[in-house]
């Protein structure tokens, strides 16, 4: 329960918009995909590559974090790359090859959308549509994935505000879509041995200002794979609904990210230490019914 | 000329891709809108409303800058706003006001495109479109603007490293335009006095890195109509090819960035306080042949 | 047992001098304080008020964090200040008030010293010397702190990259002063809600870096007691090997940052839930031997 | 003349101490130096090395720079350096060779002091006292500034908000010296093409929100020789009151700041660009009666 003198929001003086406010909607939002609930009382972890690279690549992975208890497959189709020589995904293909992963092994997958122009195809083939860090400000899009009829996994931009990021979940809520999940991935600082500055502060930040979901991706956060664990275990302690989490069968064969993913026996390694800091704030990490798979 | 002193470009590490990198192409990059040229030695002054807000603060606006000495017409069909609530912009009504003002004054015009499916529009009725800051990072947007047949004034994000920002213009030149004018407008960093940091060292530096016209953005800049003319001069003594001012006929009445446009009579002495620190450093600002009015 | 694949720092590209430099001691640093050790396995927990206002807020606050199980008690009696018109702390009467806290609790004190001059008279009374957030580039005052025969808290800079607040600790070292704890407090960002960001990936990194231990400030960090056990939980999950922590016995009345202390009651409560969190990692908080006291 | 409509301060919500606010003193504040008049109509040059290295490259630096039109000559006897492994300065040696060069040059000299303990000894030599940007916040220093009878050269904390800077500022007034002259040098930002960022706009919003002059340091602010030129023009067209600039007599031998030092025929150019950059803006710097030297 929390001490009574935590309940004066007046000092932070943010401005929250209507629909993402918590005191439009007293109860959290749970969103639900096909059965997980995300921002209730269960972890959850999404696990998987940052990109589809080929069929063996992504079915390969997918089955190792199924088994060390993922419980959504991610995996880009679609990648926003600094530079347009590097690899930008498989496009349609690696939407199939999610829809495979998908039915080999249960679990429900995320993945990008980039531009208006995909929307439709993209949530033909997934469960939940991300909408990446750069993409925050691009306000056409944010409309499209509140027109779409799938969950929103809606990544805070990088250099962001948290109230900038409640502003443009709100572009996704003012089209009728309440199934949104905030994503703390990292900001941008002067500090430069991490790839952006992991702002864990976000998480209760957030947890008090909306009633949604609010997952961690310390991948991204931290750039680096030993770090991975550490900031996965904190992000669970300061209140994280979820996490994100890169993982590649041989990251060092990775085609981006390489870096920051982790070996699959590492992620095996990482769920059970997760759990331990679940069970110690009075949370567990959800897992499915045998009968789903 | 230059000291020989300054020819160490390897102390600064930037990786800069191919197309866009001086070094791929000796002469500095000229973009032609309509007999004006940007980049050469002639100062270019874009100046207007921050959006086209009807039809009547639109014409008379333009007459105001043009009759200035302004070169090209700026003002925003398409708004990229922070909030889903304030006004977003008139669409295509904005861009025929535009093209309204184009035949009076004579001056061409640039407005900005947010969503790939509005670029075949934009271009219908523009002389050059502007990808704005919040939009760095969008690459199907960027890949359309480099196949339309317009010139792009291309934003830095307001969080882009100078690398990022040039390796985003290279999307553009990779699909075959080469007309890309870069535009320095401020960057986010813990400062709060001022909407943002112009970063005007940005100026010589993107002018060493490439071949391509760099111009300043001073009104988002700073957020603060009186640093207008501060900043402008800097910018020109710095060494930019052009500025983009905001200028609203009735500020106190703008629906967007009212605070930073300038009055119409601030306008004209800016412009004559521009071509002093000009003719300083050898240029001028580029004047109309009567005949094209 | 860390993963074999977390071993190769050659990633981070940090450049770490020789005495702080892990390399160069295999086994961590513990900082031995009246028999308190700080960096080994158990976690470490400061309090008390930021300053030192008058000797009875002292006395109660300290025997309010020391019935709820802290075992240092922190309170500044030169404090630096934004502005020269606010409280400037109570000086060597502040001092005198921290031995007699100390008298009293059993606790050992740790106070600021802000200038060369103070640091001998600062060193009579305290049992850790710290150089605040402020300091961290006072070369001359770190060299003092080297040359005194207290351990020193060594606050990182506001705005210090890693690597450069190592860069620091090395300074107090070279003169040959090796009981140093670091302390993540928060670096300045664009993020505006929040009184600093707090870098909790900066724990795991100066742990990989370096032998000396590690704690974590959150009530600077943030700036708002609500926020503190969300933090606090998180920096141990982290691996910090400890935590500082504002607690006032009547926070309304503070001289300063009230808004980020915490009232005793929720100090009580913090102190359990951290535990949890220590146990769930393997740790422990350190506890008294009854007959200290 | 200065329009009507930039005449409203509120809008930007700072606040701003007693005694460096403008509202307490109508006119603009000249620092008067052995006859030169900082924050007057003129520009003033303040150039030398980084550091006092030896009488040599002192001497012929300071002939150097004199005969090309500085009006005050730099140099650091005492460097607040990152690693305690690099040249920390000369010390009192230093100061002599400073002395030996204003003799021989007629240049009046500043030197920064960093310790509290160094101040009498340092105001004994020289004609100006640094303040450097590391110890913005170091208050007991900024005390003895106040109370020395030498003019200060304040510099902007590389992390300082301009309010934070005024509120440092304050410190020195406030113990009775009004003779301030405050010096933006590059905050830091993400950015890392360059060392810092300058901020130029805080040269007009200083200029407005107090009576204190205003210079500009491009060679920190920057890092590179090659584009001082462009940000000291920049500089003066903002309207600072005077640059200060690093120029080594061989700056590839430089035991500090070797690649933002200039070479001193480039710093002969900068001298004549200056020139005609303010009287653009109807200035002219500061020259020398003949009988002065």
């Amino acid at each position: 329960m929390e001490s009574k003198h935590y309940n004066d929001l007046s000092i932070m003086g943010c401005t929250v918009p209507t629909r993402v406010n918590r005191k439009s909607k007293s109860d959290a939002t749970q969103v639900n995909i096909n059965g997980i609930h995300i921002g209730g009382s269960e972890i959850i972890v999404i696990a998987g590559p940052c990109a589809v690279e080929n069929r063996e690549q992504l079915l390969e992975t997918a089955k190792q974090v199924s088994s060390a208890g993922a419980n959504i497959l991610r995996g880009g189709a679609f990648k926003p790359r600094t530079s347009p020589y590097t690899f930008q995904g498989l496009g349609e293909e690696g939407l199939k090859y999610l829809a495979e992963a998908r039915k080999e092994t249960g679990l429900p997958v995320v993945t990008e959308a980039m531009d208006t122009r995909q929307m439709d195809m993209v949530c033909k083939y997934t469960d939940i549509v991300q909408i990446g860090s750069r993409n925050m400000h691009n306000y056409p899009l944010l409309k499209e994935a509140g027109r779409c009829k799938k969950p929103v996994l809606f990544k805070r931009g990088m250099m962001a505000t948290v109230e900038e990021y409640l502003m443009a979940a709100e572009y996704i809520l003012s089209e009728g879509n309440q199934d949104v999940i905030l994503c703390e991935r990292g900001i941008r600082t002067f500090e430069n041995c991490t790839r952006f500055t992991l702002d864990l502060s976000a998480v209760p930040l957030l947890k008090r200002l909306t009633h949604l979901p609010v997952i961690v991706d310390p991948s991204h956060g931290t750039g680096h794979r030993w770090m991975v664990p550490s900031m996965a275990k904190a992000a669970i302690a300061a209140g994280a609904d979820g996490l994100m989490i890169e993982v590649h069968n041989k990251p060092l064969d990775a085609l981006s990210d390489g870096k920051q993913s982790l070996y699959p026996e590492d992620f095996v390694q990482l769920v059970k230490d997760i759990e331990k800091i679940a069970q110690a704030i009075g949370r567990k990490i959800y897992h499915r019914k045998p009968s789903l798979v």
